[in-house]
């Protein structure tokens, strides 16, 4: 008999004893975890397992565990909320659910219900109500993680599996507000590439990513602005997805991001960009390819506007400079402010995503958990 | 202090009872595993900690264990053979240390040296000495792994790592002898390319392969010939190098195999056979691009003479043909055995390399333990 996940079957172990709650001005992001983890073990012959809850503690696994080896392992990142009324409440998380199956198709990983998987995080979230930090900007930050667990060598599909969910406190990626950024464009390392998994949240799209951040890092710069192909594509920057908002060659105020065209993440924070934009109506949205060159033409003409990056970490993080191909590219942050770290358009993204997620602006995509 | 990994220092606990050791003829690839595995923990604040053979056991991790989440992980592999005078043997296990080493950089895990490794490894292997098959073809698989440990949710290097090698003992690739594959020519995925990590022997570039070989393999073919660029080049076959020897457009005898360019893996196997082949000094051996049109016009000359793969597990392992873009190519075995299942140079290559893994044949390569 084969088993689908459900909720219904799910049970709840307790600790003991609870954790003490961590002040969150001492809040470091993804080191502090809560009381619980969410565990559903897979195996080819009998499916998903009843989910459990129990106390959070270690994973113990054979050596020989596929995951260690070949990187069968995906994830999602989403964060809860706690309104000024003391409710929890989630932002989009259908969308991550959604992107959690299709990263875990690209692995050969089992498939789920994502809604009945939702709502087992949901009853985790509410165990963990008292984690979930009130201030303005702090949030519970949720992983979900699908790795491989078969205890083999074999390069294959693996026949056993562990889907597990933890939850960390965190507060504001920057403690004090905006803090503009500056990249290194890099052209000597490639995240990505058509045919490849840069569309997936893979293990394996990660690790590659740190030798060429550290290098940056030593140059001065905070992130890499990761380009591809002849042309000098902008695709990501560090682990965000990319916009430039600029007044293009016919004179049009135009918000470009790249399209989803296989090799880049669709960040649910893009999504949510590109729809907000669409709705305002006050210029043009695009997704469309935009290169390095475009933006240095840009930027020369003075018609580059502001540029940011976006990811459920920081909801928007503005870029105020990018060292390419040997040039300091100056992007402007507010005009009318030398002193402020972001741009206006930047900053109203901010501010509007924010506002939801809070439940100060009533929007559907806020999903109200208790 | 800072501790470098050092052989003298190696521990060793014995389990309490010894595991029954499995008959040859159950052996299953990367299933079944020694009694003992060697574990060498490391922090960014103490370096090394001191070698431990210990009875072979799980891993336990906190669930926030980075290679559970970005693929900090990395690996070898190679044999240990007992020739006909009881002697262990290792094959360039030198190559494998050098590449390890290479493999941790570029994900930005701790270096150590090779050489104390080795040292530590060859005590390993000779404590599991009863594992090691006698029958030829058949051998130890040893596994070694380094994986970044740190309790943490951020996208950056890891301060805490954990080296560790596990053994098992293995059969031949094909149990009667050589078996000929099908190749499907992907032409929908792409394994690796320039700027990438496609040379580097890291869990990352595993688990996004199998969902290509699922589907080759429902189409009836063994595995995927990966190609890259307009022109499809041969990169690797599976998780094999790829050779192809033809008469070339000058009516010379080439073996080629694609370069070393950062995008195919630097193998072990492959590297003994552009050695013996130069040092047979029968036909002209190159490191060079090679595309499917080349390879098809070849075929429809009569000018292709053989096909193989190359790699630790199988040697080599012949190709009989391939499915590229609509049409199926044909690719010659043994001109002279309607019943063969691979050519003689393909032949001779693998039983050169086996008679010098076996002691046989008398070479540098082949290194005694005991």
């Amino acid at each position: 008999m084969i088993y689908v996940l459900q909720h219904k079957k799910l049970r709840v172990q307790r600790p003991q004893h609870l954790k003490s709650l961590i002040p969150s001005k001492d809040l470091v992001f993804g080191r502090q975890f809560t009381d619980h983890m969410l565990n559903i073990q897979w195996s080819a012959e009998n499916g998903w397992s009843d989910p459990l809850i129990q106390p959070y503690g270690k994973i113990s696994l054979d050596p020989s565990a596929m995951v260690f080896h070949y990187s069968f392992e995906c994830f999602e990142g989403l964060k809860a909320y706690k309104d000024k009324n003391g409710k929890i409440r989630l932002f989009r998380p259908d969308m991550n659910m959604k992107r959690f199956k299709k990263s875990a198709a690209r692995i050969s990983l089992p498939d789920f219900n994502g809604e009945e998987l939702l709502e087992c995080i949901k009853e985790l979230i509410r165990l963990e109500e008292r984690w979930i930090p009130v201030e303005r900007g702090y949030s519970l930050y949720i992983r979900p993680t699908l790795i491989g667990t078969q205890e083999s060598l074999g390069v294959n599909s693996t026949g056993r599996a562990l889907l597990f969910v933890i939850c960390s406190p965190v507060g504001p990626y920057y403690k004090t507000g905006f803090s503009a950024v500056r990249l290194l464009a890099t052209t000597e390392y490639v995240r990505a590439w058509p045919g490849g998994t840069g569309d997936a949240k893979i293990g394996g799209n990660y690790a590659p990513c740190v030798k060429p951040q550290i290098d940056a890092s030593k140059k001065g710069y905070h992130q890499n602005l990761w380009l591809f192909g002849e042309n000098d594509e902008l695709t990501e920057v560090g682990t965000m997805n990319c916009f430039v908002l600029l007044k293009n060659e016919l004179g049009e105020t135009e918000l470009v991001t790249p399209p989803l065209d296989g090799s880049i993440l669709a960040g649910v924070t893009r999504d949510s960009i590109l729809s907000l934009a669409r709705s305002w109506n006050e210029f043009k949205v695009s997704e469309r390819k935009i290169t390095m060159p475009e933006v240095v033409k840009a930027a020369e003409d003075g018609r580059l506007i502001e540029m940011f990056g976006s990811g459920t970490a920081c909801i928007v993080s503005p870029i105020e400079g990018i060292y390419y191909r040997g040039q300091n590219l100056k992007v402007p942050l507010d005009p009318n402010d030398a002193s402020s770290q972001a741009g206006p358009v930047t900053r109203r993204f901010a501010d509007t995503l924010l506002g939801i997620q809070y439940g100060e602006i009533p929007h559907e995509w806020s999903i109200i958990l208790n």
